[in-house]
């Protein structure tokens, strides 16, 4: 059945089934009513919103509705995990042409609800119109202590660190656009890291409460995202390319390729932070995901970052990160 | 100059610069970083998102982008304002195709800028990405009372009324779209009700402060938004389509098509809410603007709408109000 043929109010019904019961007691209105509601208490919400186009963020080819549901959230938390913070609530805004398959929405909605549950978050509210592509925009709220985690807070001399692998999310999409095939352990691991990202909340949060200032996820690529702490910072920063935590088997995958997807492929939504050696050292005990030093902070250029290689020398790199718009369509 | 040949860094500097300074102390962290951050209190917070989609919700042919800035916040804040909530917040979700003029892009924004101040509403965040056609999606947060107004809590007995005209912003619609040509006052009068609605914020707090309970906002049109309130609400109205109150303009403008314009015509972004006489008239007085008692809650099957003339008998009425997929495309 297309979506047309069910209609927006049937669909919006469909789906209230599939959310089910808001999780939180603070919830006062859920779906179905002009706004949603729930209670707050004195504190620091952080709210962020991000959108996925058809054929400019994912193409029905390679991904699943389900997984979509799944990446189109976990962006989102990504950016509050970005900030230290802990994600509640969800809005979701959703553009389907009429024919697309009332399934499809249904498999969209449980990929939603796959990470919602998983990572405490209560799908709240949305609404939805029919449009010339697939559209999936989400806003995301979430609770902070005191201590938020910016762009702007890298000093100088300090230690710049990520969490978890670097690379993964972007050999697999090569993988899934190439059609290239892999031993099932491999094809599964890179499958997972391009459609099905876990953002790093509990490890952001471990860094709020551990004395780190400084810190973003990984989204546009480690080159361009360090470049953003840069000049957010006004600060220069300098990274040993040896030392980026590259996966065995995104390296045993491809080989030739792999310090290019690490330096510059993007979406891998770990956690980027720079703080003093002290501060490091410490977290490093405390994250659930490895933790691994890649470079450091300098005065210097704002956005500036120079790579060197394990003999100390400086390497070019002139691949950049993503942008949008820079190429007329 | 092109979206593209800016590029999107370059853009979002430029919009911070339109949207300037947040004027509420309570934002920590406005436009710039992985997601915004703001300071709450122990309270009810709201929470909507609502999507513009180019030729689905707009035709560049008859809309500038600066009311389209407009609008797209207007409707969100409409959304608070239909609970008996505040607006406070902003989050702005933008899809362009690359060869969208830099200009727009600033209208846009400048439109934006001039609801969100008359409303007090602060923009603190967003993200954009370039897309096939324009796309202007709005999450906006609000603050409400204990007091929420709400689509389920109309009662039978309870009175039936409407803040302000309606059918005016179809009225207009109709006239942008036929090319139709009235006297300057007409024209501008049309143009602003369906260009740039005054979403009842002030109204709403009245209401939800006074005593009324079920409230929801005129988008679809009024037949079918009573219907909603009437599923919620698990009862049946009866409208007496004499008393609706339509504009002496647009009864100028559009004899034959007036009380149709006003029955399904949508997007008045009026507050239609039910109440017993006493309270009703406890509001009329404290309102700052009209409000017109134009039927009845009734014990019935649920979400049924019957219309009475002034000899007191049914009329027929089979135009639907708005909802989306209900075409093949």
């Amino acid at each position: 059945m297309k979506v047309w043929e069910l209609g927006e109010f049937a669909l919006i019904e469909l789906i209230a089934g599939i959310v089910g019961k808001p999780s939180s007691n603070d919830i006062i209105l859920g779906m179905g009513d002009d706004a949603s509601a729930w209670r707050t208490e004195a504190s620091i919400q952080i709210g962020t919103t991000d959108i996925l186009i058809q054929d400019v963020h994912f193409t029905l080819k390679t991904v699943t509705w389900r997984d979509l549901g799944w990446k189109a959230l976990a962006i989102n938390i990504s950016d509050i995990a970005a900030m230290g913070g802990k994600p509640s609530y969800a809005l979701v805004s959703l553009g389907l042409p009429p024919e697309t398959e009332v399934d499809s929405v249904a498999e969209l909605y449980r990929g939603l609800m796959e990470i919602a549950t998983k990572y405490d978050v209560d799908i709240c509210g949305g609404n939805m119109s029919s449009a010339p592509v697939a559209i999936i925009n989400l806003s995301v709220l979430g609770k902070a202590s005191e201590n938020i985690l910016t762009r702007s807070a890298a000093l100088p001399g300090d230690q710049i660190a990520v969490s978890g692998y670097l690379g993964q999310a972007a050999a697999g999409l090569k993988m899934l656009k190439s059609g290239l095939e892999f031993d099932p352990e491999t094809s599964a691991f890179l499958r997972e890291a391009h459609l099905r990202p876990c953002p790093r909340v509990a490890e952001g949060q471990v860094l709020a409460q551990n004395g780190v200032k400084a810190a973003m996820d990984l989204s546009d690529g480690l080159v361009s995202d360090l470049a953003h702490i840069g000049k957010a910072s006004h600060v220069a920063a300098r990274v040993w390319v040896h030392r980026l935590p590259i996966h065995p088997l995104v390296n045993a995958a491809f080989p030739e390729e792999s310090l290019g997807l690490a330096l510059s492929g993007g979406e891998d939504y770990e956690l980027l932070f720079t703080a003093r050696s002290d501060v490091v050292e410490r977290v490093k005990g405390l994250m659930p995901s490895p933790v691994t030093v890649i470079g450091e902070i300098l005065s210097g250029e704002p956005g500036q970052v120079t790579l060197y290689d394990e003999r100390g020398e400086a390497i070019e790199w002139s691949e950049s990160g993503w942008e949008h718009f820079r190429s007329p369509g």
